[in-house]
């Protein structure tokens, strides 16, 4: 029951580098195949916490495991059909300040999404994807504001869906969409190809790729479904239809 | 994401026989108008507990008020569109034995539904209501076993649609989907008006289609949707849309 | 804020005959002394499963402890100030059959409680408990439906509160209210004296009056609660003022 | 059970210069009739956010929409008989600094309040409302440490009392208090009325105290309640009665 | 912190009699190894909703599935290292009565487990699970009863492992122990491999065992873990360490 | 299942400085008895807040309150075998900024804890309580990363687990480790004997003590056991055992 012909913009918010490409890949290659602008805005480069493989290299620096990850982000971004921002926030903890804020609404502001991807609200191992998930819904709370930057017009009730974090039942995640993303995958394997700082995910995102398009069999999609991602939404489902 | 083109069976077990209609007259009129079989399956007349206006008539016996229950809900079936039947059960408390069990379950063998609707989990004001919801997911088991009267097919992974309960904070329903309903709405309104036994409801029903129908519109549903039904997934949903 | 000037009269659900004492003695001497009927149902003796010390006597039989339980607890709730009746229906496990549930209809029927006490939903080391809960959410609901037994008024809305099990984190048992039982716990430990089948809980349960009732003074109580029995309801409390 | 005679003093955090009247305006009403002192805090005016019509007027300033909130705000509480104070710390997003902390333990500290009234834990709709609710136990705990302004007695154990959200099930709102607010409610339209900013609201809550009314006669309350509000304890209540 | 020195008995108690390879049989490898008696109660055979291999067939029936199944299970008993034993109640739906729990109780009471193993409490798919999750603490309690069957004595508090569920998240699954199955995991594919009428499972679980030994490293186990399985215990563990 | 031979190093993060001695002195001692490195970091002393016996001594100071909770502590810690360290950042409220995680993860890298212990997520009674928990999951997150301060190495996956609130069902404190401390218990009787400015809490807490005790033999520990603490871990056990 989309408001208008034109299929909705998309933004992914990303607390570090990598996670758009493990967790969000399928259905942003899905969404920009067909015709959506998506846009994936890093709040980090994961440069301390999610960059082993760099930093096994000798010599290594914040500043080069930085340009590493945000070459290889912003590849993988380019294999996916999707244009990518860096915040440069800081990982490991992320800290997301006034400034931050503002700057994530006015993105929001200008490419007017109708569905938001980020993390869960709640993520034991790993607070800065709480931080990512509390950013998100604030800054789509600010930018609905009528009375923020009066010059341009509110933002809709985007969608905010929660893509999976990786021990997904201790972070309490039960998905409520398994979508598929047979058709793409093969785009998905790429991207994740291209981070090479931490390869040892390529892997198990494949198979977990496999496994929930198995379950989304076992829930009704039809046999020639391979491959799913899942997600969960934060907000009710508005929709015509019984699915 | 539906495996055919046709749109999908929609069976609906209802514990009582007006449960359907203020819970999900809605949806049923609107997959009818889309060329659905909907079918409505009474576990009951809600003979002794939901016909409070009947009772208050002199010389009233049970028999009289199910002869009626049945009189007004196969109105209001064929007003939404739907073919209902009767199991007589008993209610207050209503108990599904085994045969019932093997007679719902051949209901969904032949039927083959694509969409299932019932009751939530646990109302701690209505076991009758939870008796249905187990009688769903139990029935929908059954029916999915190769061993079970291996001359019919089994049926497929059927989404189980819960609708909304009296007070739903009370019984832990959190809507995940907000069902425009506004093209059927007056289907609802004059099926509501068949429900002699329980009239005091449609004021109560319709006021809350428009809350509904409004909180669609804050969830991101166009303006033009003024009516609406909320209902909650028991299983993920299979989709190829971020939606 | 009670629709009539006199106290409400209470009906206690106790799966075993012991149960109503442990949990509830307060409860029921407080309302008793205050002018209400209070009237225990025990659905079994818990001769097999809560009579420990009866059973290391040489040569007990089910009947014998049947019989020194009936004693006790006939005892005890007259010590409390309440009447009490016997089901009978058999302990470890607990079976509740349609005849019993008729009856306990009956009895809510008669009595007409403004108040229902008994255990919580969920007890995973006492199915008993969660037998008598359903049991009563069950018949409530049945003495409630105008359709049944014409001949005799509904019930009213009576809430359910559920009182304290043994171990509640672990059956999800969160108070929220802690019931004052300063003025009668004399009365609780007098009756607990009676039960010699599980007298090795007399100590347990005074020491958890004591802190129970730090608890309410420090929840808001004045300084003068030295003793409290927690409880949950089931059903959001009515009333006119906020407290 | 208070511990004294007076009427408890009644101190009510709100987000945004309108919730109060929108959520709590019938216990507002009814506790000052009643004799309490009740008071209101605004954290904000909701000048950014919660104005929408305002800000549809041309040449619109945000010191302009401050001055019409404080306008509106301090007309409803004198309608509802509070006296109001106004934090202006800014909304969408709500900030609360240290110094504000402070300000409110002071008011805590010089008011005493027995009951709090604020708005629920996580509405991931309105992050304000959080940090409102977070803010108010915070400085609840501040104000009852011995050690703080040791000139000042420390605060008493005061019951927070969670007002109901927009969207009650989203944001985990299950009431276990309906308040009869019918002697009032007539006070609490007309102070709806001031808020010319939201007046689309006027209408919606009008119709959820009629709603809330019906449920409190379901759930108990006597026939003549027409009007209710629903609200959540954050602690165990204290009493000395089965209600 | 075992109370002797043996290792304790370990019962099994299995929905459909495939469902302790696919789930336990990594658990069930490792203790009889070293030294558990382990014990596998297979509730029914599966005949109907677990065998679609054996229901391609031409020509089968239901005593051939169950006589297949009774083979399968057997031989992979036999290769884990425990007895088996089959009650027959039969499948989709199982349904567990009077009598059977008597058996059942009857087998806990001579082999005094130490430890219980079974499904999920509530699992959506597949209400037998839930049954047989149901049946077991129902059965437990019996067991415990001082009165039930005096010439025996009672069995003591036996933890209560739930095992992982095919579709953990929608299962309310949140494991809170990752065992190293890691030394036995070879006999737990060499089990698989029996049962044919569900081969296609073998890979699924094989890559399972992966995904969670791998969790278990990420979880604190030493590197050398490579196969794990996930359990949820029932109740609190006791020990003297923290672990 | 620990990696290596060793006893795993113990880190304790106590909001205020009495805490640790109340809420796991137990397990403290029982630790240093096995020989592990037991550290206990205190964020405040608890000056302001928890200290309610020395405010009421006349002329009293922060300062002379602060120098008595870190003369108690010491003595507490050191008759448990912990050596103690003090941040004094303040407490209700408590604010934990970026240099203080620093150093808390400077601590985590150079005492490499096995285990952590803290306190639970959510006590709205006390929310320096939240901040000691979010604080421990953030720097332990930090100690993790591999590129923070490179040339010290990251941390293990420590388990952090939750100690016993005040009111435990209110903060939903759910135990899964029944810890018997009964060696050690005359111990933490010594070290609460030191608090002087929480006196009243040593009678609760050796009751408690006592209670867990009873707790953990109805959960299966051996009958000789008599004290124990409570526990909740935030990840996954591993281990090579069902226990």
């Amino acid at each position: 029951m989309p408001d208008d012909r034109d299929p909705p913009s998309v933004l992914v918010i990303s607390a570090h580098s990598g996670d758009f490409v493990w967790r969000a890949g399928g259905a942003i290659a899905l969404s920009a195949r067909r015709g959506s602008a998506v846009h994936v805005l890093c709040l980090s480069f994961g440069e301390r916490g999610e960059s082993p493989g760099l930093w096994k290299q000798p010599g290594m620096t914040v500043e080069r495991v930085k340009a590493a990850r945000r070459d290889e982000a912003t590849a993988a971004a380019g294999i996916l059909g999707a244009s990518i921002g860096f915040l440069d926030l800081g990982d490991y903890p992320l800290r997301v300040g006034e400034a931050a804020v503002e700057r994530i609404v006015a993105v929001m502001r200008e490419r007017r999404p109708g569905v938001l991807l980020t993390h869960v609200a709640r993520d034991p191992y790993n607070r800065d994807h709480d931080q990512a998930h509390e950013t998100t819904l604030l800054a789509r709370m600010v930018a609905q504001a009528h009375g923020h930057d009066p010059g341009t017009p509110p933002l809709g009730a985007a969608q905010v869906f929660q893509f999976e974090p990786h021990q997904p039942e201790v972070c309490g995640f039960v998905p409520d969409l398994l979508l598929d993303v047979t058709p793409v995958f093969d785009l998905k394997v790429k991207a994740m190809g291209c981070m090479t700082a931490q390869e040892h995910l390529v892997r198990y995102y494949t198979d977990l790729g496999v496994r929930r398009g198995v379950q989304a069999v076992r829930n009704g999609a039809p046999g020639t479904v391979t491959h799913a991602e899942a997600y969960r939404r934060t907000f009710p489902a508005v929709g015509d239809e019984l699915r």
